[in-house]
């Protein structure tokens, strides 16, 4: 039987060329960082790396890419999610020709299907895949995958191995962990929610599948090993510190737009995404680039922006006001789904 | 200028094969029905056709199809979602070549984007389209285009000459049309939710795309004939019986599956879909396809099923019970993204 | 048996004095007032009229002035939802003996009861209550109503003889129709949307119980007029009108603020309401006041403020822009419950 | 400065006697056992206590029964919401006369209110309350209070004391202690979502006000000091005992006779709810009692029911399937606002 996956799978962005398309070197040299970080794996095709705005060619490209580049440093967990599931069984084929490890598939999406479909697609899937298979559970996104569903799928399916949550919800996963665990101890639950990775690896879960861990792999790493290693109280002073990086990368622009001016911010070039933006999204934006340099900088991930930072970010409650108010607003339009 | 849209357009549904691949024989003769049924329109690739099921190649097809089995006798608007706006873009020149009359273009979908990004995403396609397009609103679904963005794009982009409203909300209906209509009069309204059909129109739409005409085209275009000729009382006891028809067809199953079922019974083959379903569920479209043909029959559209119905379906409060529980608990789930 | 309900129902608000105490003289002038301009009856104790922000003793209170004032002139629909169901079939006592039509109950709130308890509470109270009962479903505000629920209510209680619904939801309103009068042709169905008042009265409405009313007591009398009479062009300019001054009122405040700044320029003095506000929102609430003002102007109803109105309100696109962006952004976060 | 809050605190119910009466002396018998078991504290008239079923007379009568019968052993917190910010200050000062130690006051509810009339409704009652206040967020019923809200109140008013939070959503409780606790290091958090008490405690709150505390006060007692002296991995294996308990309490039956039917099984009467329940529904608690006895009776706190249990209650997935089905669905369903 395969490993287990654990640890930090890092969903990772695909940066464009300036007509748009995959800028294969500096893909491959996001890669190669991103490994001497130290994540434990790559995660390529999955919402963070904008699957839906590839065509199927270009999906396959981007998988080509990433196993190349990787060579077997470190294990890969491809997204494989396709039109229907004739063509996400190819996708399979494709990602297990290219020796990788696992495929994660979201539920089907658009049409929100009730429990009996999801199971029925999974099923299918799974009993046909050459390659292990992650469900992958993404409620603000896709058709809500329920316990029952996951634990009926664990009992009956061998090569689906794990399931990636990104509901966030902790009672959530401790309940998936209760139903499945105890049959199938291999199965793995990953966490995609980056704001309450520590909690949810004290309750049980195996890693994470976090977009934060593209912009700072060393934080997410870091934060990995010392709440595995039980050290609570410097855990969490580092998962506060990813709760404030991860709200403004994910509620102040557009997602995954945060993460790639952040991963820009790092030395990359991601080029303009393939999202058309208003002009005042692109002076927004601008501006949250300088935002995102203050709080790296005050980690040590970069140098503060010309001009300096206002206040060490993130340093007390006046220096965040505007931060935390726009913030909390929009992560709880998001979260109900009306942004 | 070309003639504003009206009327009821088919989002009509793709029959399939034992394979799986579409049935274009039964696809023609389905086409050629619905035109001798009277609807005034045909709209492929909606949500309806299962767009998100087909790869761009047989999406690409299904138009051909259509194109050339209407030749003309009705106008086509033809949904040109793709991947992103380049691929949308290649789809509508190829609407355009084939002469349709215009293309709905669903607002994107999986992320839920905010009304800035769906301006953005418009606007982009707006400025470049070579054909009239019809905005695409199904907020159960993909991101909702609220009404400052409908003012803006009619007000900035000749080329967008209307709005496909699937909320099935009135006041917002009429907030759309206060807003647009006085600057566009000719920019047209269409409504995608069967249920409130005949008081949309008299709020002033200019017709729907109403999956039920896909069903049963004598009834909506009775409907929409009697409605727009303000005979009030009959339109509403038809509106009634639709309402019937519409809930059991989009609550009882899968949507489309319902629908699929629903047309079987008209005659024609529409074959397996391409979304897996349990037992539990092969079974329940069984009795599903019996309730449907009960209903059908009742209006003269069918023979009764083989055993007959046990009651005149419709006829009054004993024999609806147990269908009107399932169908408003479903109903309200449905409404609010919980299946 | 007694007469059915119909027409407009003007669920009214309660003027306070100084101390935030009720505001008898206006009040009684008020109710003289909204007789005068033609309602059909009135509704105290509603949530227009804020009666979870009265003590039990003052709803008491306010039922005796209103009893009192009308002196038969038209037909009262008091609110009678106290702590429980023995609190409030007191109310129900107590209406009884004012003479009172009939009462309104609103579903419980506060917890989101199951359709099950839903039905326990009313048929409870059904069993009981000494006076004609309508139920009040407001699914924003408390435990939703379905339709099973009030079609088992109608068939197994004869003293329920309504109900009255602020969804808003068209095809709700037709499934109940369709449910309830083949057994109950009395029962009357009243609607509390007024932005849906004349497609509601088209699809079978007996009335409504509009905020509105009470503040365009001659406009929502007119538009009732005109739709009975099938004057269908002439309504919906009405009705357009109305879902201006309706979302102006119901979505640019905290509800029903909009209403009793309304109310002041029809000349009425309805004092500070008892929830408190604060510094910003007490300007804003002066910027609203104008903001009516132009638009009742615009309708005859009242004089232009000081300094004239910038544009004929509701005149065109132009004068709408910010009104619009603002209403429907508010509506669609009000009606998913997040405001 | 009084001390902070901090440990569980028993949001208790209240028994009724066979008029539906409060029983007193059940009630006192109750009071005892809770701080007998080890709870640190009392939390009356809290939505577990049904506050929303008493008139305002009774809910002052059950304060002074807690605050005579405790005297003193361990602190109060009591539920002080009312009509209006004028009732509500009443009771604030009635709790004040009777030396209890804070009040909890619920968000303004029925109406839902935008931050800045929360905002504008606590600062009212923190300007003028005699004693100290915790907010009291509960988004499932009442308006929720947003981290700005709480950071503004906490640096504006120093007998705003801390909040209960029973949103359970770690995330948020990480920000609302960011913003808040370096500027009032003594402001406490407690969660109310006993299916997060471990993470939540383990990511900073002070402590709990759980509704399971008033049923198995032993083991939430046992949860709370594992957790807090970082003996993680025993305090995660009763984390997951309380989830299952929790689940089954809180999804099974109407909130909270599930709660009131397991203190039953501890020995106590609590009498008949105020609310109605229809036959099914008393059947089906009947049922929840056996399946309660059974989880109760594998962690030792009651003996096995009569004929005794299926299987070890929670002992592995076979057992758990239809529990863990049922529960999950209508969690889903209530955490939405759909039950």
């Amino acid at each position: 039987m395969a490993e287990k996956l654990q640890g930090i799978f890092t969903p990772n962005l695909v940066p464009y060329d300036d007509q748009g398309d995959i800028n294969e070197g500096e893909f491959r040299r996001y890669i190669d960082w991103l490994i001497a970080k130290g994540v434990h794996g790559l995660y390529p095709n999955g919402s963070t790396g904008e699957f839906t705005r590839f065509t199927p060619e270009e999906r396959k490209r981007i998988l080509g890419i990433v196993a190349d580049q990787v060579r077997g440093r470190v294990p890969i967990l491809a997204g494989a999610a396709e039109a229907n599931v004739k063509e996400t069984l190819r996708a399979c084929e494709y990602a297990a020709s290219l020796g990788i490890r696992a495929v994660a598939i979201v539920s089907p999406f658009y049409y929100k299907l009730s429990p009996a479909s999801v199971y029925a697609y999974f099923k299918e899937i799974g009993r046909n895949t050459p390659i292990d298979v992650t469900l992958y559970n993404i409620p603000m996104f896709a058709s809500p995958i329920d316990v029952p569903t996951v634990q009926r799928l664990s009992e009956e399916c061998e090569r689906i191995v794990g399931i990636k949550d990104s509901s966030g919800e902790l009672p959530h996963m401790i309940r998936m962990i209760r139903a499945v665990r105890p049959n199938r101890p291999e199965f793995c639950f990953l966490t995609g929610w980056d704001a309450a990775l520590m909690p949810m690896l004290l309750v049980g879960c195996d890693g994470g599948t976090n977009a934060s861990s593209g912009v700072v792999p060393e934080l997410t790493r870091r934060l990995y090993d010392l709440t595995m290693s039980r050290r609570i109280d410097e855990a969490r002073e580092l998962q506060y510190d990813l709760v404030t990086l991860f709200d403004t990368m994910i509620y102040q622009a557009e997602f995954p737009d945060g993460f790639r001016t952040a991963v820009n911010l790092r030395g990359f070039n991601m080029g303009r995404g393939r999202q058309p933006l208003s002009d005042k999204q692109q002076t927004d934006l601008t501006a949250l680039s300088r935002t995102l340099q203050c709080l790296l900088a005050s980690q040590g991930f970069t140098d503060e922006p010309i001009g300096g930072c206002p206040l060490p970010a993130g340093s007390g409650p006046v220096g965040q006001d505007v931060t935390v108010i726009v913030q909390t607003v929009v992560a709880e339009l998001k979260r109900r789904g009306l942004m």
